[in-house]
């Protein structure tokens, strides 16, 4: 009935040999499906969101028209931006039974990665839609999710810290309201503009692990919240998003320049992962990095901390020398750490802001793919027996 | 520096040109690692866990010995045996703000399947070892999860009835224990055997969608747990576990016998899918559902309700004429709603209880993809444009 059909498949990746035939480990440059939202050169290090250099969106753009842009394919007019942002602001407040899980949560130390994944799996549960995949009710959904996240994790901060929980405000810019919802006062410019560009470069990245995980459970046409969890539960692991928290503490654990080189050479001898550092993509240096290396340079000036940015540079000099050799280059995870430490974010809240920003680009994705959806199933070889017999358990050895 | 390999890989499955190259559609076919925990024998319909056959198992053994041999490789010994089950037992209780928060969500009529993911997560953050990837801490993890699942089920079942919570009984058997902390008396023999059955038949299946979210999400080192919530958002789908919620819910709106064919007919002329029908690897009549059919009429009889096995009976026949020429036949879902039905199981805790014995499942791949790790990260074939110019707001069309 069926045929079966030989498909060649380029990889540079590492393929096991098995009884079954060929696997690509870890699917290296295996394709999942033709994407029109971001584009990544892994060679020459540059990223497009929809067609447009990462740099430029940078320069000129902002959390909200960025997140438009990738939910939505273009960049919004005047007024489709307003409307957007509004929508955005008039759903950041969160069912007080969420409130009230979050509090338990926090009071007893758990991780905000955690909370995260069990916040919005909750808020499914809030949402009488949650389970429609109609176009119309994803991009509510996605919206929604993206208003929320900061409310969750600033939540988690307050109340881990015996502090009452602020409410979002309306008329702050996404970025200033998560700083006035963690810290209670409008933040300054640079510190808005820290987080501001932090969300920028992080709205998407085509299919890391973690939109590879949304990508899989939307295929089972579960809920867009559950399909989010999924992308949270595995950008948490620290060879993911996790490696920005794990970076910046590194940098704490080296304490000053003049340690870095003994420090990295040490672990690389003993065959550890620098983190912060190499990619499955770019096999040079990761141009987020690149930008937000000198906004973490104006913010460690402005703040009058040098000490992270030059142990990183010291760092960054021995990654050079020692790792660039083989295409392990500092990621953006080598450089946000730092800012987020000198805006006074304690380090368990790296990876969940990483998070805030992705919601975007897991959201557009698992929209995409359902266009042109199949269930994703594939197959694992056997090596083991077959047939064993059953024995009774007192004739067992 | 990198060489790229072309890779031949064989997939009856659908094969989408890309100016990239060919993407398999949903991964069919496509190896992600070798196994020696579960195989499939899709054209002559055989499952084994470890080497055995699944009749064998589904004839011979119960829950807890079949989740120790697809954790540890192999039939436990009686102690071995003893041992295990009583680490399950004494597992089975949940922290006090576990049940608080299962209780928030209960009585908001959240749906089990996301308060398990939910309060799956929350746990995490009560287990000081949750972060360890060491091969014991991952063993005691994946029996405490194993222990709580139905704990959980069962508090949600209780709580959103406004029903007191039944603490688990350590001297019952894990299938007999979850019937009583759902319904508070010790239950009859087949009704113990209709649960423990279902569980010995769900306990893994190589790598659905779910299992394959777990691998995507402990590739990055994420932690166990996070893994298993990665694992429980993807079983939650229609296309997968959601199947047998959702076949049941067909079984109900046919109503008699008499209504199956023509019930069946209209919806497979609107072009919907059945549920419970159809399977990625099964190209023939699911094992798993031959042995619950059996089952499920044994009950239907002592329960006296013979309606929906008729009904089940009457869809099937379609099935058989219609749809199994193009492969497609009853799967396990097509079957295992009804038992739970008659057994007074609301439908909504259905997939519940196959991620309760699933987890067992994930548990095992996820340990067994840590011996031979690699971070999954596919690519997408972009086909949008680049380097388009960004155009000040006020400039947009
Ligand atoms: C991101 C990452 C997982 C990509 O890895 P990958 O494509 O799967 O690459 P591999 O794990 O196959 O590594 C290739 C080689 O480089 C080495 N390597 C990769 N990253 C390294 C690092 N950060 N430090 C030291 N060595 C590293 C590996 O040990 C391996 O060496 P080997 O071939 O001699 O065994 C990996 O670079 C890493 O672990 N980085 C640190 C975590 C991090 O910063 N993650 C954030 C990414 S944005
Ligand atoms: C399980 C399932 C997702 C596997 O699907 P898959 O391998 O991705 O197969 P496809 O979606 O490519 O379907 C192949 C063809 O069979 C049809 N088909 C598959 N399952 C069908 C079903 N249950 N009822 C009617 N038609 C079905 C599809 O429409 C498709 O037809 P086409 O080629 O003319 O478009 C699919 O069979 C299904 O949706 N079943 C119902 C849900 C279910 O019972 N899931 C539990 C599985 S244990």
């Amino acid at each position: 009935m069926e045929s079966v059909r030989k498909v060649e498949i380029s990889t540079s990746g590492k393929v096991i040999e098995s009884p079954c035939g060929p696997i690509i480990h870890g699917l290296e440059d295996v394709l999942i499906k033709v994407t029109s939202i971001s584009d990544i050169d892994g060679r020459k290090g540059i990223l497009w969101y929809r067609g447009y250099r990462i740099d430029d969106l940078a320069k000129y753009s902002n959390f909200e028209e960025t997140a438009y842009l990738v939910l939505y394919g273009k960049l919004p007019t005047r007024s489709e931006l307003s409307e957007f942002s509004e929508k955005l602001a008039s759903n950041r407040d969160l069912p007080e039974e969420i409130y009230s899980i979050i509090r338990v949560l926090a009071e007893n130390k758990v991780h905000p990665m955690l909370v995260l994944e069990s916040a919005v799996s909750a808020l499914a549960g809030f949402d009488p839609k949650a389970g429609d995949l109609s176009k119309e009710a994803l991009y509510d959904q996605a919206i929604r999710l993206t208003a929320v996240l900061p409310t969750i994790i600033a939540a988690h901060y307050r109340f881990s810290r015996g502090l009452g929980v602020i409410k979002p405000k309306k008329d702050l810019s996404h970025a200033a309201n998560f700083l006035y919802m963690m810290f209670g006062s409008t933040p300054d410019e640079v510190s808005t503009r820290a987080i501001d560009l932090y969300l920028v470069l992080h709205i998407d990245h085509e299919v890391p692990a973690s939109t590879f995980a949304t990508h899989v459970a939307i295929s089972t046409w579960t809920d867009l919240y559950s399909a989010i969890v999924a992308g949270i539960a595995a950008l948490k692991g620290p060879l993911h998003g996790g490696a920005n928290e794990a970076a910046m503490k590194q940098y704490l654990e080296i304490g000053s320049p003049s340690n870095a080189r003994p420090y990295v050479e040490k672990l690389l001898a003993e065959g550890k992962r620098l983190m912060g550092v190499g990619h499955r993509v770019y096999k040079t240096y990761d141009p987020r990095a690149r930008i937000y290396k000198d906004l973490v340079r104006e913010l460690s000036e402005k703040k009058g901390n040098m000490t992270y940015y030059q142990i990183a540079e010291e760092v960054e000099k021995v990654v050079l020398e020692k790792l660039a050799p083989k295409n392990l280059y500092p990621n953006i995870d080598f450089w946000s750490g730092i800012a987020m430490y000198l805006l006074g974010i304690p380090y368990e809240y790296y990876t969940p802001i990483f998070a805030m920003s992705r919601v975007v680009g897991w959201s557009a994705h698992a929209i995409e793919y359902l266009n042109e959806h199949r269930l994703f199933r594939p197959r694992a070889c056997y090596i083991g027996p077959h047939d064993v017999q059953y024995v009774p358990i007192d004739q067992r050895k």
